[in-house]
């Protein structure tokens, strides 16, 4: 079952530029810096209630970031909801015949596991499912 | 200050596929429908946690949301922040150098006060200010 929604995920062309904006323009203050080689990105975080800001800039040509950003420019890359069942909401989306990213859940940042459902069929919002590692 | 995140902006195509799609292959619950006439959209409300998504349909070509949709395709179009004060958030974002599209809140749905601030000065993200109406 989805619970809330943990984070959305915002591709910036530059994290400086974009943490002083959310911080300036905003109000909102940034948790901490990380860097996701694994994902070629530098993310910044903001609390905001119970949702994660996560701010994602490309640290190479390939990143997915970098890619994003060349289709789309700068804005929402995803949204991730928090599930007290990763691989029952997994299989409850295919079963309800949405094209799934990753079959089986990955270990993402912050000791999650997560999994993501393919935009062509989410109406558009590529969405993430996730939940705390078990 | 901001709160927490109010609610997501989605555009779709078609309303009733979205609800079915959220519903089914989500498992959120859809909470009501509403026609708002002034911004020529049907929309229909989700609860996830402390934020709601906002399904928003087009009634008419020359509707925002159709403009969106011919565009970028169905995806966020929005994120609204809650805020403690419209007013004193306005000016700050504007004293940050962010260009603003309402000078001033104005009435939107569900009783709130609400205000924008420009994409092209928010790192892509349309952002939305709300409060209660008081």
């Amino acid at each position: 079952m989805i619970t809330r929604i943990d984070h959305l995920g915002i591709a910036v062309k530059n994290l400086d530029t974009a943490i002083a904006y959310y911080e300036k323009a905003l109000g909102l203050k940034c948790e901490h810096t990380e860097e996701v080689a694994s994902q070629k990105v530098r993310t910044a975080f903001f609390h905001c209630g119970e949702v994660h800001l996560e701010l994602l800039e490309p640290t190479a040509d390939d990143s997915p970031i970098a890619k994003f950003l060349e289709k789309n420019g700068e804005g929402i890359h995803h949204v991730a909801f928090a599930t007290d069942g990763i691989e029952a909401q997994l299989k409850g989306a295919a079963d309800a015949g949405v094209r799934l990213i990753h079959e089986t859940p990955f270990e993402g940042a912050a000791n999650k596991m997560v999994a993501f459902l393919h935009p062509k069929s989410t109406h558009g919002v590529l969405t993430e499912f996730c939940a705390p590692k078990e």
